[in-house]
């Protein structure tokens, strides 16, 4: 293991919660921020976060916590940010200290709204980050099954492969098993689409299509998803490795994603408005939609799924009528 | 559609049920072979089949109903056998009639435990069937969706096209869509091999594994298939495809899957033969494991989960300490 590299967590959410527990496993000290005072309060008490993952006992020792991301950054060579992408550049604004030399791994998976942009472009075009600094942090994972130490298999990207495998030194255990790659691009918007995809899932349940169904939308959103990712960026990848499919499967068979619970409601006949304001969040799918739907006017993919959730969610389309057209173009 | 066409179903169980269904459609007379005399009885009274998918009302005026298979397959110019793979040989054992000149295509999954041969193979090795008068129907589909009439996709192979494409006319409707292949070879390995992956499934939930597991599981079942299937026949497919990735998605998810029931008793400590009692038959993925363990000895293709899963089932070997290895293996 590497030595002395210090790292931060952003964000006080269940993932942010999960990773800062793997941290934990390999370092003696963890920077952590969160917004939320009250529950850093909390954890300082009681070992636990009081909102996500509250069985997950922490060693308090260990955990530098606080609510000024400042204090964080400042701290740590490394940081990753793990908090709903629709929150990241009002985090990112309160920023004074600068993030060069900083190495930002991104466990968020979602479309910045303000830029459009996946997070590591984000952080790339608008803070001057060097690719090489800039890494994902992937799934199949969800984070309620490392609160249980259920053996999970993450992917850690990074176009510097050194940097890669410090992280994924620093978050592998005895049921994190991690692997490398440097497709930091094809990961990424993998874990974007991949929430549409779950809508889709959503949908099709709630409109009362069945597991016949389930499983030739997920077949055909794989198909989808790699002629998407190769327009954004080709390179030799293996569409079905965990990364790509593993966390497809895990998202679009997920009863707990939230991303298809939207679609599940949209299915059952809610407004885009009451499912938003049922769920009390919007789900990362939702800004991942409009970004891959204008996105691929350019590139030109032939992707029947994303655009008949985009027909849906953004022109007001009738979720019966266009997936009765979505059928007949999925095989 | 092709005019005239006489079909025979072979088989009492869900599967001949729902492609007996999806038949009367298309045709005003289907034959219908089953063993069950009794069962034949109540069709013709109750217009449903008493053991399987009950649900289905039948035209019964449209059944040509028998218990004798001889009279089914003279009847026919098209046969469809949908029955246990380890019944095939003793009803083929009591053909009087020829099957030369008759199209035969398999709807089941699995092996003929007698030769080791997938269905399609035993046809032509043992009874010299051209490959072209040989077919294979496939999912993903569970027959009970058919019974609920939900949205179904078929992938109908066969050697000659013009023959498969018969055969998914007279299946397809307003709630089963089909399409055409030529890879019979392929398409009935995967229905074959993905039975293999359910039962791992089953014993991976059974051990206490999780959906994060599940999802890398299937992620790397799908490129195993992908690796085994071009060893037996190598030719351009694409494995994310409906009948070969959907296919495995639907019974590796599928709680009611008999062979992920089966692969869950032994993940929780069943013997094998009890739980084969317990389930009072046999998995077909239970066969399917031996001969794809054995006929990859001579392929050498890489193949660590059905090599788990055999060592299990038929080495005796404990399944922690297996899938505890097989973890080590995936990525």
């Amino acid at each position: 293991m590497t030595e002395n590299i210090k790292f931060a967590v952003i964000g006080g959410g269940s993932w942010a919660t999960a990773i800062t527990k793997m941290l934990c496993v390999n370092l003696s000290e963890v920077s952590w921020y969160m917004r939320n005072d009250s529950a850093i309060e909390h954890i300082k008490t009681h070992k636990h976060n009081p909102n996500y993952l509250s069985s997950v006992e922490f060693d308090t020792n260990k955990l530098l916590l606080t609510s000024d991301i400042n204090e964080a950054v400042a701290y740590a060579d490394y940081i990753i940010f793990a908090i709903p992408s629709a929150f990241l550049s009002n985090e990112l604004s309160k920023l004074t200290v600068s993030l060069q030399d900083k190495v930002i791994f991104s466990a968020i998976k979602g479309i910045v709204p303000e830029t459009s942009l996946i997070v590591g472009e984000h952080f790339h075009f608008q803070y001057d980050i060097p690719y090489y600094n800039i890494g994902v942090i992937t799934g199949p994972c969800h984070a309620e099954e490392v609160a249980l130490e259920r053996l999970s298999y993450l992917t850690i990207a990074c176009g510097d492969a050194n940097k890669a495998k410090v992280v994924a030194e620093h978050l592998s255990g005895n049921y994190i098993k991690t692997k490398i790659t440097d497709d930091i691009i094809g990961t990424e918007y993998a874990a974007m689409l991949k929430n549409i995809y779950a809508i889709a899932a959503g949908i099709a349940h709630g409109l009362g299509y069945g597991d016949n169904f389930q499983s030739v939308l997920m077949s055909n959103g794989i198909r989808e998803m790699k002629k998407f990712i190769k327009k954004v960026h080709k390179m030799k990848r293996n569409i079905n490795d965990s990364a790509y499919l593993g966390d497809l499967l895990v998202t679009g068979y997920s009863v707990f994603s939230r991303n298809r619970m939207f679609g599940n409601m949209i299915g059952k006949g809610y407004t885009v408005k009451s499912a938003m304001m049922e769920m009390s969040m919007v789900s990362e799918g939702y800004y991942a939609t409009k970004s891959a739907y204008k996105l691929n006017q350019g590139y030109g993919a032939k992707t029947p799924i994303i655009d008949a959730v985009y027909e849906i969610l953004y022109e007001g389309k009738d979720a019966k009528t266009i997936f009765k057209k979505l059928t007949d173009q999925l095989d």
